[in-house]
């Protein structure tokens, strides 16, 4: 994956946590991620498509979820469910959106979002991808986003 | 999601378990899918984009993706490492694929295939989605293709 991908997908999400949560995100140093290191207990994923191929990995604790579901929602959330599986794929969805058009030169198209919950899951990208994973802290816990993506 | 849309994925499941894997699929009821039902050990993910947007999830069994892993790497496998990873991510991509070219009037690109595992995920597909799950078996174990698409 070039260097050059990495910023739109850093600032998309400050942006999108700042626009819809009304809440900085601390970024972290990026590194570059392999299967065996494991997700946080939330994943929103979406496919991107077009003169690049990739895929976009919001993960969050499940503290991060379950507050920024809350906040979106307008109310107190204990439990991870449904809500916060769609809440954690709509801020998928933005920062994909956010990122792509900013990479307009790779005039890539979204897929639907979805979202994995389980304690101890592992997203493996493709051996060739080199996938960078960025990670974030914001006022409810730790938040990575992850990316892969290749001409 | 359209019933018309499911036969492609069902088809393409088959088609690639024949000649890949030179072993026959053997289906059962499709169901509508919903989060709660947790997935197979090891799902391979991708994304399809285009004048429908979707998400592909080939969901296999500890056991089916080791045996198909192994019968594409012609060895056998004992755990579930980035080979066999990648090997699930690969038979993923085909499968969409083969479903997309059947659905040429949508026009659709795939994304990067991704492949989740652990014990207990759940895939959650947007609420608006009703995606549909096909389960499957093989001879080294059970298979599901799971599908949601939207115009």
């Amino acid at each position: 994956m070039k260097v050059e991908y990495i910023n739109p997908f850093l600032a998309a999400a400050i942006s999108v946590f700042n626009t819809m949560l009304k809440t900085p995100l601390t970024r972290g140093e990026p590194f570059l991620k392999n299967g065996t290191q494991p997700n946080h207990e939330v994943s929103g994923m979406i496919g991107l498509s077009g003169k690049a191929k990739g895929m976009v990995v919001l993960s969050m604790s499940r503290e991060a979820a379950l507050g920024t579901a809350g906040e979106m929602l307008g109310m107190q959330l204990k439990e991870i469910n449904a809500d916060v599986a769609d809440a954690v794929g709509e801020l998928t969805n933005m920062i994909a959106g956010a990122a792509k058009a900013q990479l307009e030169q790779l005039d890539m198209s979204v897929s639907l979002p979805t979202v994995i919950t389980g304690k101890a899951h592992c997203i493996d990208f493709p051996k060739n991808t080199m996938p960078i994973c960025i990670p974030f802290d914001c006022k409810w816990g730790p938040v990575a986003v992850e990316v892969g993506l290749v001409e």
